[in-house]
């Protein structure tokens, strides 16, 4: 069944916003008296139904509601560089969030080719992408910020976060595989750098907040390639 | 350094295609004299040196000729059902072959949204992905055919082969990892439906070939997405 989006679902009269109101009554042509299943991104299942089947702002009252319970898997923070074209980055978050991820960063790097991202736009493919691959969770997506103040801010790393860079460098680096620790609700956090890869500079920078070169394989994987298949990979891997 | 692609290498004299002569001489403003390396996608690498920069016939002559050889993983044969919009099966196709797979056969079924692909469009994006991503062998695509015509071509199973199936019926199936053999050279033949699903009748064709039916994990992934895990997962694997 599909699930329809609302970010509050505390009050028990609920009104669905214009564009989930125009799709609810017009396209799947739900009256009143029909049940709908609402999700909030944050857990909350509720199985409500129409009281007023407007198709500007259709109202909803919740009958049941759910707190899902957050799986126990490993969580993926990926820390990327925007591509200058970024409809490939907006496919990259709709297939992340498909698979399973907990919170995305931009950041801005030497080598980027773009500094700007519009996150609303972001936070819209992340809601259908959980909507349509039915998860309760809705991932953060955080504002580009510039790669040495995202690191100055973090926190030590802590023993059950595993902090990683894919550089295409040829080094002898382990494969990302071998450094998940599996079952262990691990907080694995990766860095992907821009085209032009992370300058010397920034890979030392990294290096002293912990974060290790990883590999992702043979293959020199495009940015968002080399997401999605961490992603992949981190949630198989449990 | 840039490969380029010719699908024939045995001469010892190349003229580049037209889009490959300017993209060489007029992008990467290459010259009589400058050395490019050319892949065959037959696992060919020549090392060749331009003896006329014409922009549009770019000549060549062979220097150093290299026969490299498959890489021992398991081999990934992806049968899919092309989505109703195209564009997301060329970025599969583009994603896929980055990462690495050997075939890929576009299906049409009781459910399918689409009967048509461009096949030559397909080759021209793996042929792009193989470059980029510096691989010697060109993945197969093959035309677009009915699934059970596809079906009844097959042969016999053999040992070394795994044929399943990504399947959306909630069922206990196993994940597709548990059946993955390690250092096998494994043939995987992996099927993946389209939106609608396969019939009951189709899943039941499909097992009389030996398909079983796999998981591929908790959310409810897209046609494209499925393939995109299945790939990653299969390549992580060796």
């Amino acid at each position: 069944m599909q699930l329809f989006f609302h970010p509050n679902l505390i009050e028990n009269e609920i009104i669905l916003p214009e564009d989930e109101s125009k799709h609810c009554v017009r396209v799947l042509r739900k009256k009143v008296g029909d049940k709908i299943i609402l999700i909030d991104g944050k857990g909350t299942e509720a199985i409500t139904e129409i009281v007023d089947d407007n198709p500007k702002k259709c109202k909803l009252l919740i009958r049941i509601k759910n707190q899902k319970s957050k799986n126990q898997k490993s969580k993926l923070h990926l820390i990327v560089a925007p591509t200058k074209n970024f409809e490939k980055m907006e496919w990259m978050i709709e297939k992340c969030v498909e698979m399973g991820i907990d919170e995305i960063t931009f950041i801005e790097t030497a080598n980027s080719e773009r500094a700007k991202i519009n996150l609303e736009r972001c936070e819209k493919i992340a809601i259908s992408a959980i909507k349509q691959s039915k998860q309760y969770w809705l991932p953060k997506i955080n504002e580009l910020q510039k790669f040495d103040s995202f690191l100055k801010k973090l926190e030590t790393k802590n023993e059950n976060e595993l902090r990683c860079m894919a550089w295409c460098e040829t080094e002898l680096t382990e494969h990302l595989k071998h450094h998940i620790r599996t079952s262990a609700n691990q907080l694995i956090c990766l860095l992907i750098g821009p085209e032009g890869d992370f300058t010397g500079n920034e890979v030392q920078l990294a290096k002293s907040k912990d974060f290790i070169p990883v590999s992702l394989g043979e293959n020199i994987l495009r940015t968002e390639t080399a997401a999605l298949y961490a992603t992949a990979i981190i949630n198989s891997m449990d």
